[in-house]
């Protein structure tokens, strides 16, 4: 079924703001056509349109919005429409201080800027669903309308009086005394006991920074206020019309609200996707996102909408830079590739002022449709009529990487090792990395959520330092059932209250991995030891080196200096009718490669194409096709082992010619 | 006519601060007669004297002000006499806290430091009127007196109620109607319209920062709040004795307030120079400085006073670093040289305290007059009254630069390519550094001024990022009237309101130029292109690669790499009598030179000595003499085609050896 | 006589949390067996124990600590009792906000971290007496309580309304008039001249901070507040029972307060000593802790403890390392070397939660004894047992080098030179350094407790930028009477009010320098001069190169380049019975060493041992034995002039081999 039911098509448009051209009809008009030649056939509507709908309080106008819904339907182009929450108008500010946010520092936000309201605020919440009301019962049956895209890219925490005491009546619910939060906080330490739920703030550089428990539940909390307020937005709207769908646009690399967690309160995952092409190897940047396209494809395991990318370039890095020819198309498909059912843009015209005036657009201040730019976008379009079948297709995973938010915030907040440096998603995308290169696919499953180990033949849990949700069960017997097990140093190491489990580590699965941890040490930047294989090969190990007692384990690898050189750094244990290997070390990039050499051999994994591909080339599987994507600056020759056929260009061959940032889409003869 | 007309010469001084050695009669007594012996004739009094002239409030003593410059007179020296807002006494912080500035965070200020008044406060300008008032009535026609100094280096915004209301009346005046306002600031954007002007506050980290079109306006505002207290102070001094000029001291590379729009309040600009020497190649630090004295004569285009500079080293910088033997003299005729009617010291002599105390004096707290910085000082002033035949000379230039404060907001505060380094004025001091090597003289105007254009032969507009005043046509006429303009990338793009032109760009110069921009490429730190000429020679392009496209113009040189190799980097144009030349990307400093040779080729503009100079060694030419100045640490030969003879020396030659750090002041015999 | 009079032997142990697992007896009881096989037999108790010593306002809960206190001395274990004053409960912050402390914002801390209250707040004295007295009252005459420990790690200040009114009467105290503070502030500068004390604000970026006499006052204020509340702790706890000494733990590079004043008001100096080890070449560490070491011992001219280390790593750096064999033993027996006679940690057992729940301790999380940490404190334990001799035995020195905290803060504070940058502490670093690898024993005073200056034969004085206490007197003297004094560049500059000298500089001290500074020049980090030798040795200068002129004194080395090539930059001067060295400018490490050759020759200090030792090793003596220490990662053979005994081994011998990071104790048979 796909994700957009009144049109199960890949979707091509993005961002439209009319809302600043209702002065230009000629302009309004002109759009219309550069987006059917741009072949757009769906826009989003009214995300920063508040003061326009509502220009005073309680007075609507929305026949602007409805004639530019209707006259873009007239011309086949669907609407996504967004709720105005992003930013509300300077008459509430000024009327209702308490809808602006206070930040952690105790301070009342002054107007401006957008993303920034408190979630609490009754008067917030009643003029937000007074005019989401408003907008569902205008447009929510629109034919045209087929998805509500509520507020935007929602971030960040309200530090305000009350945000502060509905975090206390969080922790009451939690914790139901007193006594079981200061257990949980562990408050014996510097004195911190609390004897009243009055004394609690929230964590503030002005007051308590150093109890971590207060800081993990502070962002479980910001999390659930996240998600109250989506679901006041969501039932708002679907009162009105229960069968359309909603999403909210989530973010790259995001830190402040639990996302496995968020994703559960809307129907459909949908994202904002920026790499920094041409800052870097190109091969580099594409790991960094098709690891969060296959996030986002597994927060709720079902394909996605790729909501923002740019048409060219952006404006708000320090250096930005234009996509070099092929590259736009090369992206956009990226994202199908790994379950994308759109390529969406921000922007489609650029507006003549504002933060975002020189923001990549379709259109471009120019108002011209001869653009290089324009060219590409129009490309991407023909490209995904022709990719139709793949629409809606799954992406077929038999690897497992658990990536948990809870874990990473612990492991962003702790106070030992490589303090503040701890690189847990990194670590994950060097993981995700070796698998990806290989043509394999890999899903994402956190510690909350993972229930169906069984449906994976390997499950890879890098610096698995939380345990939560029984996960040591559950990995234990994916072992025993006969799945193999990855493990890294510095594991099982606390509980979902961020305390250390007393007794060996990693807490609950010594003998599944045949070894206990004793140390762990530290390397600078300019420090390494270094790994060795029994057959001579050798590695390089960075940043964190544990020690660990083996207790029946097989040493794959060894240290190979300092004082616990010859002490196992790769360890495999089998167990039950699985195996469970241990990494204790942090391998550089290349090193982590030849570990991946280790425990994929024997696992025979599918992968996208059986052919070794050059360096920067790279296969992915989605449904029947592969897509097959050259990120080096060099044409690059493909020998496959039997005819395929090019969806794009309707070629069949055996062997492909990838120009420089090409990309071919493959369906077996 | 001189800046000072009560004594037209040379001045030769510096702050003096009696008022710190009260009680110290041996010390002043000692000043006069070591300044008898420096050649030292004005001195600048009072500046932060305020604390003493009006000890407790409406009590005012100023009788030891007068003895100071009675004694002073008595030895021909000459006062520069200071209004002391710069600094107010801690009794009226105390009694009076709305004289407090408030910062951007909304919160006021405590008493201390200095230039920090708010220049609304009401009793503010009251107590400063009446001090001015007591001062003007009792020295200003002091015979002794020739100058008013008004304040000290203005700078920085208050955002107090009082200056937020007065802003906002000042966008009343400018905008008439709120929907002017909110057409000007693009308030479509994230929901930004303003529906009361009470809902307006200043640009500020705790609410608004996003809104370009208000933080251009507020630059703009607080240049004229500037402005208002200046007339104010200058229209109570000069209600006393209108003959006695006012000048406020400037400062280098000023961000604050457009000092061409400051500089009509005034009637003398003078400014504090201090060049870091010793630090990089000195011929670099000679051009950011020599381009600044530039910039000082050119806002009001006449002779200028150097008001500060340090007569050894300064004690505010990182490393702080002594003056080589003959730097201090090659120094202080770079100023004159550029149309500085004076060398002025910070400061006479070292306080005991304070945290100026280590700053450079000419006398040090060793009270000696045998130190190298006393001889230097000395030789200073003989050179001054060598030199009396330069002084009030002009500088004739054929060149002009444009350099436009509300352009250089408008590129600091861009959000797009390098955003936050886009380096407007460091490019503008590439440009003007290649003409000052070659010993062309330039004038700077800024947009609203040059209403004079056809008083250049070649005008250079670097980074025309905005334009206003109407000054597409008149380039346009300029060019079409037989001038040479030559343009560079990301030019004609906003109009005064920071709001993009529709069409194509450079706005309203494509036929001038004969092409149009379409993409601006952005470049990281370590990434260039090439620029090709037909002859084969190369350059190294950096930073900025505009993809332009040609409507008539003659490719001069082209790209060497990326996507659009081959296309133009510098073209030319023929437009009526003139040409017009446009340079799509930045070139590194050597490549600029090559630019230059291209461009200079054919105009024959004058400079300052027909000869080659050696690298390091420049001639500047004021009047009809000719500074010689050798900016490197070695003897340096110069052969001329005729005899000159040097004002300092007296030497006639057709040949000059100059040692390190050496200057020669030449006039043709 | 024993620092702890009632157990006179060297202290093993450390902080001992049990109030952290009082819900867990099998823990308790376990500590006590682990304790003692540890060979533990000291433990700190109650730092942080408020909250639960007071649950809340009034009642008191003190058995479980008596219990604990109890079990320990049925094993032979002492404990050093703390007061819990460096953490309030949360029921006192929410009662009583004015026991948090003000932040130099002016803005009142909210509840949370710890060493946050208010000194002044006549609430938290009265609180902090009350539970002060509850302690002592239960446990002041305990056989098994040693020493009291008062608050913890004091540190910081506070800027509420009491202090600033206690800073306002302290002045007064100080300065009698308004006239007199401004004269000291030197408030002619800047118009900062007070009327009214009620004007004085502490330094603050909201307010003053360029009155340099205002900010040395603060931190002499601060002292005064810090001594003030140690003075009220002291007497409280005294009153029950006046045998029992008092100790505060100091810390490392400590600048908020001067510690040789606050040493008056202790019996005995602790400190907490956690050298980061393996981050660079050991014996850079080494040296950075020995020194400091050797300061604590100078604070009250006996022993110290050491009161606070790691069994084996931090948890609070960014790069958190492991100690490598034999380090902990090492590191340990250099603070024993210096004049400790104790060995104690932070912590016994990692807590489960809190910030330091991962900062090294002698019990892990895995409860284990069998661990490399469990075995390295054993080993210390041992070894503290066999130096008994050791115990209480003083360090003797016949070198002194002059350190001074009002002259750190001056230094740090001082607008000129390396603003910023001054590395006054880094300075005498490295002279305290060429000393101690040589063997020679030093003491540390400060100008104002130097009165015994005739006990030593050399006196070093880096940078001595300002005199007070008479010291040019008593370094005169010193010189006269046969002494040698090494002084160094920018020294005599200031008096104690921050105010320059006037006349020459060295203040007081040009004739006996025979010579006077003229100008100080400062070099870039990429810059450097030449310090020439007769005899063609050559050295390095950086960063600061004064020049001076000779009145009378021999130039044993000069400059190499710049304009002051050929002048002096090292210089000796026969003065009475001695000789007065002047040290112009700042060598690097390597040439520091020749500067030191050439000082010592001829001087002939004892030694700890008679032999050249490789680098890297250093020999320390105390009492009667020498400290032979190997920071090098390699075994080092050394052959002595003749046979020792090795306390640690019982081995005799005329040479010894030392592990890599070993060290042995050697008697002289």
């Amino acid at each position: 079924m796909s994700l957009t039911p009144k049109f199960p098509v890949f979707l091509h448009g993005g961002d439209y703001n009319p809302d600043q051209w209702l002065d230009r009809p000629d302009i309004l008009q002109r759009d219309v056509e550069l987006m059917e030649k741009a072949h757009v056939n769906c826009v989003s509507l009214g995300i920063f349109s508040w003061a326009l709908l509502e220009p005073e309080e309680g007075v609507y106008q929305l026949d602007w919005l409805g004639e530019i819904i209707d006259r873009l339907w007239q011309h086949g182009i669907r609407t996504i429409l967004a709720t105005p929450s992003g930013a509300r108008p300077a008459w509430m500010a000024q009327k209702y201080p308490e809808v602006l946010r206070v930040d952690a520092h105790f301070r009342r936000r002054h107007f401006g800027e957008r993303h920034n309201h408190c979630p609490s605020s009754p008067v917030f919440r009643e003029k937000t669903a007074a005019i989401d009301r408003a907008l569902a019962e205008r447009f929510a049956s629109h034919p045209a309308v087929i998805l509500w895209h509520l507020s935007n890219e929602l971030s960040g925490d309200c530090f305000c009086p009350l945000c502060q005491q509905r975090f206390r009546e969080w922790l009451q619910r939690r914790y139901g005394t007193l006594d079981a939060l200061n257990a949980a906080w562990w408050t014996g330490f510097w004195s911190m006991r609390y004897t009243d739920w009055q004394q609690i703030e929230p964590p503030s550089p002005e007051g308590q920074m150093s109890n971590l428990g207060m800081r993990l539940d502070w962002r479980r909390f910001s999390t659930d206020q996240c998600r109250d307020f989506i679901r006041w937005e969501r039932d708002t709207v679907q009162a009105v019309n229960p069968e359309l769908p909603v999403t909210v646009n989530l973010m790259h690399r995001f830190w402040d609200y639990d996302y496995f967690a968020l994703a559960e309160d809307i129907d459909v995952v949908s994202w904002d996707s920026y790499p920094e092409w041409h800052t870097k190897p190109e091969i580099e940047t594409a790991a960094e996102y098709g690891m969060w396209h296959d996030m986002m494809r597994s927060l709720k395991d079902q394909p996605f909408l790729l909501m923002e990318s740019t048409p060219s370039l952006v404006n708000w890095k320090d250096v930005n830079k234009l996509k070099k020819p092929g590259m736009h198309l090369l992206s956009s498909l990226q994202a199908v590739a790994h379950g994308s059912d759109s390529v969406q843009y921000f922007q489609w015209r650029k507006g003549r002022g504002g933060a975002e005036m020189f923001h990549g657009a379709v259109v471009d201040h120019s108002g011209r449709d001869d653009t290089r730019t324009f060219r590409q976008v129009t490309e991407v379009g023909l490209a995904l009529e022709k990719l139709q079948a793949v629409h809606g297709a799954p992406v077929e995973a038999q690897c497992c990487i658990l990536y948990d938010w809870e874990n990473r915030w612990a492991l962003d907040m702790v106070q030992a090792a490589r303090r503040g440096d701890m690189r847990y998603t990194e670590t994950v995308t060097a993981h995700w990395r070796e698998l990806w290169k290989r043509g394999i696919s890999v899903d994402f499953r956190d510690l909350r959520a993972c229930t169906d180990l069984s449906r994976y033949r390997l499950v890879i849990a890098p610096l698995l330092f939380m345990l939560r949700g029984g996960i040591e069960e559950k990995l234990r017997a994916f072992v025993e059932g006969g799945g193999t097990l990855l493990m890294t140093c510095f594991s099982g190491v606390v509980n979902e209250d961020d305390l250390a489990f007393l007794g060996d580590a990693p807490h609950g699965l010594t003998d599944v991995l045949g070894l206990r941890a004793e140390e762990l040490d530290t390397l600078g930047d300019d420090e390494s030891n270094e790994m060795r294989f029994a057959d001579g090969r050798c590695g390089r190990l960075i940043r964190l080196c544990e020690v660990v007692v083996p207790q029946g384990c097989e040493a794959v690898a060894v240290y190979g200096s300092d004082y616990y050189a010859g002490q196992p750094c790769l360890t495999r244990h089998a167990y039950g009718q699985g195996q469970a290997w241990y990494l204790a070390a942090e391998p550089d990039a290349a090193s982590l490669g030849v570990v991946y050499d280790e425990l994929l051999r024997g696992l025979s994994l599918p992968r996208a194409l059986n052919v070794p591909l050059p360096e920067g080339v790279v296969a992915v599987r989605r449904g029947s096709a592969v897509f097959l994507q050259n990120y080096t600056g060099t044409r690059q020759r493909i020998g496959l082992p039997h005819p395929f056929r090019d969806l794009l260009t309707g070629q069949e061959a055996a062997e492909f010619l990838l120009p420089a940032f090409g990309v071919a889409v493959l369906e077996e003869r």
